[in-house]
């Protein structure tokens, strides 16, 4: 049963809907402890008014984007450098208290809720630049600078930041995640973009994880044990990440198609012929409708895709006449082309306000996200049937995806005070997810474990790989202080 | 003092030339045991006449392609499975007896040196293919398949695996070292291509690191654990791997240079400008004369730059005219093409033999081939300085390299009986690292670390950062068999 901050039980019965999405086993292991006297002293007189324990701060920290209700920690701290967190690192290691990172509160699998208090690092206010090599395209920031900040302080350069999750994320936070998003067909995800992380061990150690040479075959790749993490492993204070030239020509367009087979179809004719296209997006029809009402577009109603591609004039130019090629053969409609750049924000923007777009289709709904990521080839036969699944349910949804990379998600709209509605959103994403595994692919393609995502871990990647996880962990972070219970259970004995 | 297998003495002294290169402390920590006869009595029991100790079996597999004279095990397994692997491992395990993965015996800094004895694991009988996707451009291969293997394998496919470090190396030893080579300017290291591994554990737990999916957020990455860390972590059985469709154009060039800064700025500015150019090769004046005379080639004896450009047939004009103007404007002769499919091969044979004619300009030479990795900007300076360094010190030399990833070696030519050219060669590879990594590069870009970069790893990482690679060390192989003594020390204190 879990504990609220006083002590006292705040679920008192698994019986209402909340709990069918609160009723998780690491939320039900939770145990909390107060902030012990002597920590807290020591965290005041180090970040004094930076050290917050004002219940709508914590609250605040205590919640993401997902469907679960908050679970705050018992205190905030804002920090301002590397070092200050390894001194926070230092006394809760000392005191045996959990830490966890907060970016921009963005994530969507219940990353940051403090399933056992302890204090909730903050690192928005770590958003300073602290280099840009131009001429290296590299650039290093603290983990606080968000995507947008970051490409708004390299406009000068001839230079972007490609990857794109949608929200306004952190780098930090990105990182942790292994984030990714519309570019990531073209240009990777923060797997491949991250270059050298600046990170805090358990027990107060900064390290640096790589260096800016593009390549390197020097020891363990400590970068890419970090990326991804989800704080479970360290704290990410520094990114070091690459830029690319903008390219000469961009243009995007949007095109219609009959269902959703002959979209998805032209995606993947589209990556097996290896056209270099820059973002390519998958709405079905909801998605449309949704996006059409939200930001005031005329599109027609029917699956849609929506492509950028980038190159010289020429290369631009030969990639859309082939895609189009393809597209008609799969019975597209006429690409509608977006050329000025205004236009361009405008479609862009309103894919990414898909998920705020389709909230308003039922107002007052909650929505239960779901996110896999399959082989190329597969990703057809994985789409239809989830949705029929969704069909055969009578379930409000939407699917959309970074198609490209075999990448989609559903999104359920369900009443908040439905349990039954909540259940049956939960097990279309269980077969979904099952699914996705059945054809070699995987449980989350971006949006990271969490809580959420726990059990299919396991089903993924078997109990002999979670046990070598469960070893980096334990090696790492020996007394389960940071970001505790999430990703992997600590002992085999709780999965 | 190292012992032979008989417990005797090998190195009487450290004063000969040889034991500048054999006195290195993972060498001089060595200590071998005799294979115990109830372990060597299973694995015959296991693979029968597939178990051998013959002495030239053994010998043969205590080297590899660096300096170091060989160190061999007490006997050599051939696998023919991953639960033969798994067999063996749990075994050794069993007898606290040290394992050493063998893939093609290609590897430069000593990685499979027997230095504790134990057991090699030949893994060239593993050579089959699992499944080719080509509808997913992925490929699954046994550790043992070769990369020319794996291109001649899925030539009928229309796709290709570019990663290529000269060597025809097993894709298992490409994975373990994230080797990478030509092509990696546009295509990536093993980093960015291996998708999945089959690895077993220290205690022959057998492991998949991940799915085909092009991307995933679901747990620790791995996959990426595992690639690099050369053996020592686990053992690789088997390798996904990326495909690529193969280009619509392929067209090659070479162009000479006044002095070795002009061809590297040419390449410095190429990268900058974003040209996504398929391979860009530098040759020094020296490296032209060895592979005029090796090849029969009757290039002038410049420096040197080699292309390769893939796309469209109108994309490859267009960043060959690019690239003609940047080289135009740092001096550059004309570009000489070689369109025909055989006059390419021609070049690239050439190119991947320049170690081998490098050899031959000094007949009864070692080479001490180094390998570093900096930012692109600082890449002509870095040159500059070590070429300097190499001409003061009048040691026989060539500098090569992917230059477009910002990747030299300098490769040393020195009389295997002179101690005084053996320590100036290593003198000057010790400044030349240094170098990179004060540029804030690496002390390998691709030949991995093995026992010969085991200091620099230290320099370039940082205490804190090699004591979490010794955590994570320690955690996967608490018994200290995986290819003991490589990477990085056991104990601290052996450094």
């Amino acid at each position: 049963m879990r504990q609220n901050l006083a002590g006292h039980s705040i679920i008192e019965s698994i019986t209402t809907s909340t709990d069918l999405i609160m009723n998780h086993p690491a939320i039900l292991a939770s145990v909390r402890k107060p902030l012990p006297a002597s920590l807290l002293h020591a965290l005041q007189a180090l970040l004094e008014d930076r050290c917050s324990i004002a219940l709508a701060v914590r609250e605040h920290h205590g919640r993401d984007e997902s469907s679960y209700d908050p679970m705050p920690p018992e205190a905030v701290v804002f920090v301002q450098s590397t070092e200050e967190v390894a001194e926070v690192l230092r006394l809760c290691h000392a005191h045996d208290v959990p830490v966890i990172p907060y970016g921009a509160g963005s994530s969507l699998e219940g990353h940051i809720l403090a399933l056992h208090g302890g204090v909730t690092i903050d690192l928005s206010q770590m958003n300073s630049m602290i280099a840009v090599h131009a001429e290296d395209l590299t650039a290093t920031v603290q983990a606080g600078v968000t995507r947008k900040q970051l490409n708004t302080e390299i406009r000068d350069t001839g230079l972007f930041f490609p990857i794109d999750p949608g929200a306004d994320a952190s780098l930090g936070g990105m990182a942790a995640t292994r984030a990714s998003g519309t570019n990531a067909v073209r240009y990777g995800t923060m797997r491949e973009n991250v270059m050298a992380l600046t990170v805090v061990t358990a027990d107060g150690r900064i390290i640096r994880t790589g260096s800016r040479a593009k390549k390197s075959s020097a020891g363990y790749d400590l970068t890419r044990v970090f990326v991804g993490s989800e704080g479970t492993l360290g704290i990410i204070t520094e990114v070091t990440v690459k830029l690319y030239p903008l390219p000469e020509a961009i243009s995007a367009a949007v095109c219609s198609f009959p269902d959703n087979a002959d979209a998805v179809n032209t995606v993947i004719q589209t990556i097996q012929m290896g056209v270099p296209i820059a973002r390519v997006e998958f709405l079905d029809a909801n998605g449309v409708r949704a996006i059409n009402a939200h930001d005031k577009l005329n599109l027609p109603v029917k699956p849609l895709l929506l492509f950028e591609f980038h190159g010289t004039e020429h290369g631009v130019k030969e990639q859309a006449e082939l895609v189009q090629e393809i597209a008609a053969a799969n019975g597209a409609g006429d690409f509608e082309w977006a050329t000025k750049p205004e236009d361009r924000s405008r479609l862009w923007a309103a894919r990414h306000n898909a998920y705020f777009a389709l909230l308003q289709l039922r107002p007052g709904s909650r929505s239960i996200s779901t996110d896999c990521c399959v082989p190329i080839s597969r990703l057809a036969e994985c789409i239809s049937e989830t949705q029929i699944d969704c069909e055969n349910h009578g379930i409000t949804y939407s699917i959309i995806g970074h198609v490209g990379d075999g990448n989609f998600h559903v999104l359920m709209l369900v009443d908040p005070d439905s349990a039954e509605e909540i259940a049956v959103a939960e097990s279309i994403n269980q077969r979904m997810v099952t699914r996705a595994i059945a054809m070699d692919g995987t449980c989350t393609g971006e949006h990271g474990v969490g809580i959420h995502k726990m059990g299919f871990l396991i089903e993924e990647h078997g109990a002999d790989a979670i046990h070598m996880m469960r070893l980096l962990k334990h090696a790492f972070d020996p007394k389960n202080i940071l970001n505790p219970g999430k990703i992997i259970a600590w002992d085999e004995a709780e999965e």
